[in-house]
């Protein structure tokens, strides 16, 4: 049997650092691949920013991925991948993977029946675009989705107020409408959510299923590497490089909490 | 006696909103200028970004401002003042007012010797650089000044959380340091946090005087237009113009609240 791989690198790019629980997922599911990481750390967060402006940032910051010679790019933001993967998949043709389609995949995959509940939570554009029930309704046109907007989780997960009693109170808060009338599966629709799964699941009770798209993303590629784009030989060793917008500092920092541990050695600046 | 007048516009420019704090009173106060407001929405916050970006980002809006031929330039916005202010007035002509050195003087006025003790508080880029330490010396080098970023007051401003029991927590918590070893004076040193300035006052006490840079920004714009710019003529009547470099529609929602009810009705979106 002849298998055909492909050495080049996957391009995987974020507002920031929230897409590195993205690629811890990666890095642990793809041993031989060679990813490029590229976070707009200059113009962070997206999540607030309108579709033009999103559209705009998310065709630089990819074509910057192109340029590194890409099989395939990843746009691990949800806000990028609501607001921008339209004009991206019309600007390249490069296999273009984001986080909507496998986060709702996978929320699909828990579900009973059309009758179960679905929440959808993210940033302010994310939720503003209708992204998740237009992608849900794709799967299954009769499933109730309901969605909120939580704007204060990603500076609350930058400045590292994980476990804080602060952050539980906005998070009762926010999450109110689904403490009151629970949903059966809630879909974390920001790179950043994962960081707080552990405050979000005390609060939200055991009942709901908490979708954590990382780990969608993860089965997604799988599923492109077989049948799109093709994988890096067996005997190749894993490698991640780093680019950011602004400088490395702060990114390097950030990103030791994100990725548990895994060693960020070389991070590049970049103008766009 | 002949007085001079100026016709021409007054720049000012902030990362988004916040310098709309510092708008607010200068309308108050200059009631034939000529105001053009520049916020560069679509790359807020500037409060944790690097040196060299908020210098570039800083010269870029100020390009534009000095495009629309403005007699003078107010940076409304610490973090631009602290790490943009040196680069901005190496490159235009134009005399330039930032809020620290203002911030500074009104403090300087408040305390009784030097044997008062001076807090500071802004973003994380503006206390990194030591920019209101440095000009404090600058007027009393004896000085003991203590600093401290406050992240997450910038995001709380924007989403609205002015007066919740998770804000209070959060300003309690950064400002434990001032609470339990008390200043004399404290700078409010970003231009979102007089909004905060009732929770603030609350948690910091009665003994500690708080200054907003605002009004400071309003009496050295006074002292500008008698010394080095000149004034409109006094039958001119007061006009302000809004661009964003984001869409609108978030600006002049979140205008409202820092402008206290004033009208804002044509904001005009550009790129940089």
């Amino acid at each position: 049997m002849n298998i055909k791989h492909d050495s080049r690198p996957i391009g995987i790019f974020d507002s920031g650092v929230g897409g590195l629980t993205v690629l811890k997922e990666l890095i642990r599911t793809f041993p031989n691949e060679h990813f490029i990481y590229l976070g707009d750390t200059a113009r962070v967060p997206y999540g607030a920013k309108s579709a033009r402006t999103v559209e705009r940032y998310t065709i630089q910051v990819a074509d910057f991925l192109i340029r590194h010679n890409v099989k395939g790019l990843i746009a691990a933001c949800n806000t990028a991948s609501a607001l921008g993967l339209g004009a991206l998949r019309a600007h390249c043709d490069t296999p273009v993977l984001g986080v909507i389609q496998p986060g709702c995949q996978q929320a699909m995959n828990r579900i009973r029946s059309h009758n179960d509940q679905v929440g959808v939570i993210g940033t302010t554009s994310t939720i503003a675009s209708g992204a998740y029930p237009q992608t849900l309704a794709t799967f299954e046109p009769r499933l109730k989705v309901r969605s909120l907007a939580c704007p204060l989780f990603v500076p609350l997960v930058d400045e590292g107020w994980i476990d804080h009693p602060a952050t539980r109170l906005i998070v009762e808060e926010n999450l109110a409408p689904f403490i009151e009338n629970p949903v059966d599966v809630l879909i974390l629709g920001c790179t950043h959510y994962p960081v707080l799964k552990p405050v979000i699941a005390k609060i939200i009770g055991s009942k709901t299923k908490l979708i954590d798209s990382a780990e969608a993303v993860a089965d997604s590629l799988a599923v492109l590497l077989s049948q799109v784009i093709l994988p890096a030989p067996s005997d190749t060793r894993q490698k991640v490089d780093f680019y950011v917008t602004d400088v490395a500092d702060r990114f390097k920092h950030l990103a030791g909490r994100f990725l548990d541990g895994y060693r960020v050695d070389n991070v590049e600046m970049v103008d766009l």
